[in-house]
């Protein structure tokens, strides 16, 4: 199996499930800055230029960061990394979703990436900032749900906390402190202190 | 249990699917154009000011379209809505992310709604007509994924069948037309035949 990574991207969450899991796997890095996602090797593995991707050992591959982290946590249940009722599974999507497409897609992206979303160049800084306030905004939601837990779900630590600490440390990009925001601080600070998270910040050379 | 759902919205798969589940509920209009999904009392529902909501018969409320879908699904296993093994549950999941992430939110979302996306309203036409190629890029992917199915999952109809449904009828807003996709054209209107479609369609006054 091959994870394909861009050191501290949301592929860093599976890289931590990954290691939780047990399972074996070879961590491929994919040099974003370089545009390495749009070359045409990496295509043949996700036509959607985006880590990160799973290359499973049947050879088929897995895309978009919430599936890959369901479907690790659904094929090592001896790791306990999601709830298996369906409410517990629902309020887990519930969260992945929000991170993925509000949090990360709707937030961080638009800071970073703003000439992705604007017409024209000029147009890029004015959107950067605007995004700032929309990404503080979702990580104030974000916050409430945690109502005071250092984990996303109430039954425990699962594969949302590992998706959580990778928004975690993207937080300053807002201006704010990760301390602005009690909860997730906490979240963040208890996966860290984690063997398999320190495993995958190591193997992406961010310890 | 109430669907909290405003016309043609992607909670019309939620609406679908709940139809198709044969669970009993009620469907509560939120009229977004007169900006109901802020009022107090829709912000008690969801904070996030999004349709859909589900409130549950135990009082909770999910939020999240590919959650919500998840959930009915998986209450509902004699419907037949989702596959049940953990890989056509991943697929579910994969097409699920790709669709709320980056057709409706990192695309539909910003052509109808620029404004949001940038940091001057004179900026919004040009980052409305970006958003329309980003569309229609992602839009392709999605027909490359059907690979000339006309069901999301190579199992059957699904509930991500649904959701394909109500971005199906949103194609026109890109510039292209339906045909355009012929797989996605031809998921649409087996889905469109089925009775519980017919129904949410009815129910939201879209017959």
């Amino acid at each position: 199996m091959k994870l394909f990574y861009s050191p501290g991207a949301c592929s860093l969450a599976v890289h931590i499930a990954l290691h939780e899991s047990g399972k074996s796997f070879e961590a491929v890095r994919v040099n974003l800055k370089d545009g390495e996602q749009f070359s045409p090797e990496f295509l043949k593995v996700n036509p959607k230029s985006k880590v990160p991707a799973l290359a499973r050992d049947d050879g088929s591959i897995l895309t978009e960061c919430p599936a890959i982290l369901f479907w690790v946590a659904r094929t090592s249940p001896e790791a306990k990394l999601l709830p298996d009722d369906a409410d517990g599974e629902a309020r887990a999507l519930e969260w992945m979703n929000f991170i993925s497409g509000s949090i990360h897609n709707g937030g961080f992206t638009r800071i970073l990436r703003a000439e992705r979303f604007v017409g024209a160049p000029e147009h890029a800084p004015a959107a950067s900032e605007k995004a700032k306030a929309d990404t503080i905004k979702y990580l104030t939601i974000a916050e409430e749900m945690l109502a005071g837990r250092d984990t996303a779900l109430p039954s425990g630590h699962s594969v949302v906390d590992d998706y959580l600490f990778v928004i975690a440390r993207w937080v300053p990009r807002t201006g704010k402190e990760l301390s602005d925001f009690p909860a997730l601080k906490r979240l963040h600070d208890r996966v860290a202190a984690r063997e398999a998270t320190k495993r995958a910040l190591a193997a992406e050379g961010l310890a």
